[in-house]
């Protein structure tokens, strides 16, 4: 009944989300695990009574007790993990990227439809934050009428120092590319970033940066990327529609006055912010897979439209023009009830 | 056509009116001061090219070209120039109290009902804060439904060296009370104080203090007064109806985000937070003579009825006990289209 | 390592509770349920594949592979099942109140201190609130001096037919205590209960009314119950501090202009707005009996203080007067490190 | 000592003028008035005790009791009596736009720099909003790092039947324009109007569009032009510096919880939103002049160079490119202490 799950690549990330598998939510277990370094894969087995090491994510995905893959490994090897879980009929979720490169989404989206059943779900959690379904809700309702602009803004206060030009769209703004697809209903079809004059803090990256993006609909989203702000991990949005907008909230807790102000805390980093919605996003993919559901949440199309949106925007942001983006034709498995 | 005014006393307060009348307001000017200190009534005059120097109120008001006395005198005179000014069939402006006794209150309500013509207007200026008169326009539409309860916040960040226990009531609550009496449209007939443990700040005071108040309708106010919370001047008030409620907005212009929180300016001192108050209140009691009313704000009722609120509160202060309110019957002649 | 958890008590509290623990939240499964109603018993063992039905309470927590206990009977039988627990050394959560009777409290409080470890756990959930969190930690932090006041406002839309005047103390208030006594760490020592005009959607029931509170430490509070307020499940509390004050922030996640208004979205019910607080708090309770724990959170001491405080509060609204709060000397078995 | 103005062009706009000047501000009058249609005018100052009718604007400029010379006529014919108050020594205030051409503004420019003495302020109002200066005040300070972006959104609820395509920019934009330099005390050197889907609610008109404008010290400004939007009249903004930002508040005096919302009232239109702001202009700008200033708003300088931008705004629309604005080597006339 407990869902038995393996995961490939326990670094940071692949700790974290065992911690939630196995410490904050029902109905799942984590049976196996491997890494590169298979050292450390041990270490982590260690704490988890019923894990199993294996020597490589084949292994551990051919494994007859595992029910369900988690890949949180480096994202050139996704593609391997993923292709393998569909072999192997497993339901995978798969960090963002999908993976690296144009054609191998596109093989694992070939290889899903031919398979015929969905399996695969990508890393996007957004979808999953309570202000941003309550937006979406809000949009759906029609009450403000059809969406027209979306405002985004993406605010960390420092990024590490391996941190890249390149990263800004690929890991950063990708999540404002998923979230826009998802909230509007509509696919991305060209990409501008501007760039203002640099932050002192952010030494030779472009920082900050403002992503443009035209949808197929017409509707234009902005998002302002600043990535060394300083003063906490900020998201903001908000939707104009014809009639009205919608707006993600103050999340502050508590308001306190003192010295001359009245003030609400902002988020640290993106754990304090989306911390709850990594735990929804996780416990409804347990909850659909127990349920017989292979996926329910963003798709291997929503992996490689996010994909090549984030390759037009680089081409943006390293020639300093507008760029297309070029979708192949979706296939009709990944419509409705899809999650777009 | 301008209104020609003449103050009595040119202490901090009288100086600020004169300022405001000469120089932010439209209709009038001061033509006549005085001051129980002749050489600083000598020294504001000198800033006013059309006013001459009167050595008594009485003179001042008697003066063929005064069209309006503002009283900002020191309490006990109160009654005399405000006596005067009826007998002369002169508008007069008093700031509060309208007298410092129960028995000068009525003499003036006496002798205006004996007059025949509203001529008193007392300096409440809550009546003309724009938060409060949505908060009154909202109770007024019947949307939250009847009141039945005000929460109330009155807090100062320090008070003076001469500020005693007394004034938390006849120098900070008496607007509260006030403001409770027009918002709810009904007379106070019972007080409580209740006395926590006193904050660092305050010595000696009573500091903070809870002023309970029960109307003849039987709706109850909570007043907190705290004159020693350090972060700012903060007025808060909540009206809680059968259907819902109405409070008091946050009146930060901007908010920052920096070092972690998202912050609004809260007011340093009633000044900042009551300046349009007070502009919009003279701008009224000018435009209402011009236009040939004799008063059309407070009422001497109103200055009476919060001073034996007042007496109430204070016999609760220094006793410690629930004390009733006794007002003498009210004169039709203060019945709407009054100001309650 | 999975908590093996019998549930005495199925009714809408005692499924909603067995619902979190087998489909929420990690390290626990239901094994057993009793129920007066062994046919609803019976009914709500089917859906949970390891559990057992149980005739009696007894027999449930005598159960050997039964390792902790929640009770969410009727109030009248939770003496005897926390006592049978503690009799079993076994630890139990018992959802508010801990026993109906001063008696009975104090019985369970001998018991488990001759017991001598603390086993006992009552369900006060805004311990575990978010936003109180950050509350009490403001508060803790010293920023704002030492707290004076708590004003609180509990609001419900509307109460069912069977709500008595009563439980707007004993179910309704009883939080705001719980929350008081934690929030400031002092106990309370008098009550006073104040009576406002009923609101029209109570009928007989004295809706609203205000609880006031007196703390040992002389720090007041002052909590507002309204029961039929109609828009909405509103929280409100604010702590004033010498130097500042604390207060539960707006909740909304999103913030929608539309029609003349910017608005935010107020929780329908309890249900909507402490759904994550009964999570954290089942799931902190797991945690802490797996990591070896008997109990961490409210203790029966707290149960037995909150009881006493109803018990004046009650006085207090059928006489009219104020009333005093006569604790026992309090165990040191309950000092902290305990709650408190 | 009281300021005698004339005021060309009575319709609404200079009407609502006349009001302010005549009865809400201090220290002015209104002693002069012309129209085109001379009925108007003759209408407009009967109720101006004071006021003369004179036949053409020239005349009144000429008028000896005219100290200072407000112009509310049609735009095109701005320049001629700019020039003329000019010519005449006498302060002039201008509602915007300055002049229709670029080389009329430059006529002007000329025309006061050869004069010696600055006498010319345009009306843009907003550098007078308790809100933008508050921004202002927070930019300059410098505690959020130097400003990267401004994020502005200018939101009508809907625009009268003869409002074209233009007026977009030159009617709308305009006003973001001037506050864009002046917030950051930059020009700005270019911009693109991005165009999304249409509103229904906007039959032909590009409503709403995007406004990207660059600055010559590399900020970038992004303004959403909203004028259909229903909801009310709404301006946001907020300004993005290297360690925080600043973002104007809501302005709402009064929270309401009624039916499952806690809301605040959004401004109905502009007369609403910025009525205090207008207020502020004008007295400051009489107060200068009483005090010895020809002006100390914005410049000649500020209306040129707003004229200039949108012009490369327009044909941005119309092309659909982005464009450079080209200005004209700045006099030193108009440097600090000046506005900028």
């Amino acid at each position: 009944m407990t869902l038995s799950i393996g995961v490939i690549g326990v670094g940071m990330i692949g700790q974290d989300h065992i911690r939630r598998l196995t410490r904050v939510l029902a109905g799942a277990d984590v049976v196996a695990v491997s890494d590169v370094d298979l050292e450390r894969a041990r270490a982590v087995a260690e704490g988890l009574p019923r894990a199993k090491v294996y020597s490589n994510g084949e292994a551990l995905i051919a494994a007859g007790d595992v029910d369900a893959v988690v890949v949180t490994s480096w994202g050139p090897s996704h593609e391997e993990y993923v292709l393998a879980s569909i072999a192997s009929d497993k339901p995978v979720f798969c960090e963002k990227p999908l993976a690296t490169t144009q054609e191998a989404c596109l093989r694992i989206i070939d290889a899903e439809v031919a398979h015929g059943r969905r399996l695969v779900q990508v890393g996007y959690n957004r979808r999953y934050d309570a202000a941003y379904r309550a937006m979406k809700e809000v949009i759906d309702s029609g009450s403000i009428g059809a969406p027209l602009i979306l405002h985004s803004g993406h605010r960390n206060p420092s990024v590490p120092p391996h941190y890249t030009r390149d990263m800004a769209i690929v890991d950063t703004a990708v999540h404002d590319i998923d979230v826009a697809r998802w909230l509007l209903g509509e696919e991305i079809v060209a990409t501008t970033v501007l760039m203002p004059r640099k932050s002192r803090h952010g030494g030779d990256l472009q920082d900050p940066l403002l992503l443009l993006m035209e949808t197929d609909g017409g509707a234009l989203v902005n998002v302002e990327i600043s990535v060394n702000i300083r003063y906490g991990y900020d998201i903001r949005g908000e939707v104009v529609g014809e009639d009205g907008t919608v707006m993600l909230g103050e999340s502050a807790p508590v308001l306190v006055r003192h010295g001359g102000t009245v003030s609400g805390r902002v988020p640290a980093d993106w754990r304090e912010r989306f911390l709850r919605a990594y735990d929804t996003e996780f416990q409804e993919w347990i909850d659909a897979i127990r349920g017989g559901a292979g996926a329910t949440g963003p798709s291997s199309w929503d992996g490689y439209a996010a994909a090549q949106v984030c390759d037009a925007g680089l081409e943006s942001l390293n020639k300093g023009v507008r760029t297309t983006v070029a979708l192949r034709e979706k296939p009709d498995f990944y419509d409705p009830p899809g999650p777009l």
